[in-house]
C-alpha cells in the first residue's frame, strides 16, 4: 500500500482506502469503455448500479422547467443546514402522499425531517448518532451491498448480516423478526449491537416485507432498545403484482404509538418514537441519484438536536432545494411520473422475464429496479464455493462485458446469487446485455462448469 | 440534558449535540426577529456570520443565467463523486488564475482536486484521513470560531491555538513560524498533533501572511511531518491596501519541490507533496455559501484514494456542476465580479472605519469581510477576563440588539476582542448596527464598565 502513502495518514484513513465493494476497480473500468450502440457496440454494460435510467428524462425536464421560476439570491446564502422550510414542507407532503399513502395516521411533519446530500449521508450520520465505533448494526441479508462501507468508511460500525430468507425452499418469503431474533444480541459479545438496517421495498430482491414482518420486528427490536432503520427509498418504484402491499414504518410506529398510549403504555410510546427511524430520497424514486437528496424521518430529539450540528457536512445547495421544492409540490405532474415510472419499469423488467430462463428466477421482483437471481446451476454442483461465484461472475464481466453483483457483496447465504439492475440502461442495452450473457453460459455449457 | 434522549445515543452523538460555538442559540434566536428597515426596525442584526451578502445579487444572476443552458439528463445521475470533469477543470481553471495567479508555477490540475458541498466537509475529510479520534491540530488563533466544532464535531479531534500575534506592541504583525515553534509538539504529549490549520487570508483578523512567513511554516511543518492545510477561501476577497501580497500555498509548495528536486532532495520533494494541502470554496469569494461548494487540492495519492471512497457522502448535486462550471469559465464576467466585489468591500469597510473609533481598530484589514476590533476599553481596567468579555458581548446583543463575535470563540489570547462581520447586511443596516453598538457604549459609560 506505499503508493498510496499509508504512513502519513490516519489508521481510519487508511481504512477508508478500502474500495466500497469487491468489484468496485473492475466496476470503474468499464467507464472508459462503456457501450454504445454506435460508437463502441463492444463496450461493457454496467448492470450493477441501481439507478433508473428509464424515467430520468421526465424528471429532469421538469427540474430543468422548476428553474425557469428563478431563484432569489437568499438561496445562495446559509439557510438551515437540514433543508430549507419549503422543501423540507415539500418533502414531507409527497411522503405523506405516496410513501405512507395512509389517512388513519397523522401527516409527516416537515420537523421531523432532516435533509442530506443523499440518503448514503443520512444512513451515516444517523448510525453516527447512535453508535460509537466498533459497535454493530444487524442488516437483513441478502442486503444492500454498500451499507457494509457506508457503517465502515467513515464511523468504524460493523455490520452483522442476519438470512431473512425463510429457507430455500421458499424463497421470496422473508421471514424479517425470526431472521433478526435468530442472531441476538447475546451471539456476538465482541460487538455492541445497537440497531437493525433493513431496506423495505428490499434491495436486491426487490420484494416488499409484510405488515405484520414489519410491525413484529419494530415491537421486537425497540423492546430490545435496538434502534430501526426502515430504509424505504423505493416505496414509490412497486410495479408489479402478487407481493405484500408496502407499509411504511412511519405508518406502523404511529399506529404503535397509539396503541401504546391507549393502554396507558407512554413508556413504549417514548420508546417507538425515539428508536424508529426512516430513511428516504430522490436517488431512486425519482431517478435522480445525480441531484443528491436524501431525508431522515426520526422523531428522536436527540439526533435532532445532533444533526442540528453536523447536517452542515452534507447540505443540499439553495437552489436545488428551491427548485426540487417546486417539482415536490407538482401533484399533477409526480402522479403521472411514478405511474409512468412504473410502468416503464414493469416493460423492462417483462424484458428480462421473458429473456432469461425462468428457472434462475427464483424471487419475482415486484419492487425497485433489479432482479436477485440465482446462477447456482452454473456453478461446481458439489460444495460450490464464494471463489467459484467469483470465477462466474469473471467469466460473465470478461465474455459478456456485463457487470453484476455478485451474492458475496449481498452477504447471500450460499454462492451462485447475482444482481442484475435491469433499470440502469435503455431496454435496447438490456437486451444486449442480455444475449452476452446467454451466450458466456453457452461458452460454459460448451467447455464445463466455471 | 434527558430532554434530548442522550441515554440511548452513542457518545460522540451526544458529543455532536454541543452548540458549535458559545453564541450559537443567541445567533439562533435572531432569526425569528431579524431586523428589516421598514418591517421590523427594532429586530436583531446579525453581524456574527462570516457571508457576503454585498454582491451575491451579481453572481446569483450570472448563475441563474447559467441555468438556462440546461443540463442534460446525465446530471441526474451518478457522476465521480469527487466532482465532475467538467466542474474540477473549471475550478481548476479559476484557482489559476486567480487563487495561485503566479505564471512561474504549473496550471492546477483538475485531477488533484475533490470538491465536495462546502469547505466544512472538505477540512472535515482531510482532517479525518490524516487524524485519528483524540489527535491535535495546531490553529494559528485567533482563529475562524467554528475550526473548532469542525474537527470536533464528528471527528473528535482537538484544537491546539497557538498565538500567531508577535507581541501587543505590533498588532497585525503575525508571526506564524515561531507561534508554531512556540508550541511544539512536545508541549502536548497527551494529543498526538498531526497538522497545521491556518487560514490565510485570516478569519477574523483579515490580514495575509507574508510569503516568507508561510514559506518558513511549511519547510518547518514538513520537516516535522506535520500536514499544513491552507485554508484560502478568502483569497480573491481582497479589497485594502498595505498589507502583504497574498501568496498561495500552492505557489510556495511547487517552488519548495521544484528547489528540493534541483539539489537532488526527492524526499522533501515528496514530502512537500505528501503533507501539503490547500483548501478553497465558493462561500467567500464568490458570495455564495448557499451553493455549498468546496475544494481541496492535495497532491498526496492516499488521500486521493480514502477520498474516492468517503466523497460520496457530501457529493455536489450534478445540475449544481453543471451551472457553476459555465459560471467558472465565464472569465470576463469572473474578473468583473471580484473587482466590483472587492470595491464593495472597500466601501463597507470604509462604512465601519468612518464610525467606530478608531482606536480600537488595531489590526486594518486588508482581506475577507470582517474586522477584528478591541474593545478592551470597555472592560474593567484591572485584570479584565473573559467573563467580562462575555458581559459585554450580552450587553451589545441586549442593548444594541446586534450580534458579535466575541474573542473567545476565536481562542484570543486577551478578553476584549469581538469580530464583526461587516459584509453580511447591506450598508444602511451596517450604519444602523454601528449607531446602535455606539448608543450601547453610551450606557456603559453613563453607567458603569460592564
Amino acid at each position: 500500500m506505499s503508493d498510496f502513502g499509508t504512513e502519513e495518514l490516519s489508521a481510519r484513513g487508511v481504512c477508508a482506502q478500502a474500495r466500497p465493494f469487491s468489484y468496485f476497480d473492475a466496476f470503474v473500468k468499464t467507464f472508459s469503455d462503456a457501450y454504445d450502440r454506435e460508437s463502441n457496440p463492444d463496450g461493457y454494460i454496467n448492470l450493477a448500479v441501481a439507478q433508473n435510467n428509464l424515467t430520468v428524462d421526465l424528471l429532469h425536464d421538469r427540474f430543468n422547467d422548476a428553474l425557469k421560476e428563478l431563484s432569489p439570491s437568499t438561496t445562495a446564502q446559509y439557510d438551515d443546514m437540514k433543508g430549507s422550510h419549503a422543501m423540507r414542507c415539500a418533502m414531507a407532503r409527497h411522503m405523506t402522499r405516496r410513501v405512507v399513502a395512509d389517512d388513519s395516521v397523522e401527516a409527516v411533519r416537515a420537523e421531523d425531517l432532516v435533509l442530506s446530500s443523499g440518503a448514503g449521508a443520512v444512513i451515516e450520520n444517523l448510525v453516527f448518532c447512535v453508535c460509537n465505533e466498533g459497535d454493530g448494526v444487524f442488516i437483513p441479508s441478502p442486503y444492500y451491498p454498500a451499507f457494509p462501507n457506508d457503517l465502515r468508511a467513515r464511523l468504524g460500525v460493523q455490520t452483522v448480516p442476519v438470512s431473512s430468507t425463510r429457507s430455500s425452499a421458499s424463497r421470496g418469503q422473508v421471514c424479517l423478526p425470526q431472521a433478526a431474533r435468530r442472531r441476538n444480541i447475546e451471539e456476538r459479545k465482541d460487538l455492541h449491537m445497537k440497531m437493525i438496517l433493513l431496506s423495505n421495498p428490499s434491495n436486491p430482491q426487490g420484494i416488499i416485507y409484510s405488515r405484520e414482518d414489519m410491525e413484529e420486528t419494530i415491537v421486537w427490536a425497540v423492546s430490545q432498545k435496538l434502534h430501526v432503520i426502515s430504509d424505504e427509498i423505493y416505496a414509490c418504484s412497486i410495479f408489479g403484482e402478487g407481493g405484500h402491499a408496502f407499509v411504511s414504518a412511519i405508518s406502523i410506529v404511529e399506529k404503535l404509538i397509539k396503541d401504546a398510549l391507549d393502554r396507558g403504555d407512554a413508556e413504549f410510546a417514548q420508546n417507538c418514537r425515539d428508536y424508529v427511524h426512516v430513511v428516504y430520497g430522490m436517488s431512486k424514486d425519482f431517478c435522480a441519484s445525480g441531484y443528491r437528496v436524501g431525508a431522515l424521518w426520526t422523531q428522536n430529539a436527540g439526533i435532532h438536536r445532533a444533526l442540528d450540528n453536523v447536517s452542515y457536512f452534507c447540505a443540499i445547495p439553495g437552489p436545488m432545494q428551491h427548485a426540487l421544492a417546486i417539482v415536490l409540490n407538482d401533484d399533477e405532474f409526480l402522479d403521472g411520473f411514478f405511474e409512468e415510472n412504473r410502468k416503464r419499469l414493469r416493460k423492462q423488467y417483462a424484458t428480462v422475464a421473458e429473456r432469461i430462463d425462468a428457472s434462475v428466477i427464483e424471487i419475482v421482483p415486484t419492487s425497485g429496479m433489479f432482479v436477485y437471481f440465482n446462477l447456482r446451476k452454473y456453478l461446481p454442483e458439489i460444495q460450490p464455493t464464494y471463489e467459484d461465484e467469483h470465477r462466474l461472475w469473471n467469466h460473465i464481466y470478461t465474455e459478456a462485458k456485463v457487470v453484476l453483483t455478485p451474492g458475496k457483496d449481498c452477504a447471500s447465504d450460499e454462492p451462485g446469487w447475482f444482481r442484475m439492475c435491469f433499470a440502469a440502461v435503455p431496454e435496447h442495452t438490456l437486451r444486449q446485455a442480455i444475449e452476452r450473457i446467454r451466450a458466456a453460459f453457452e461458452t460454459i455449457r460448451d467447455s464445463s462448469r466455471c
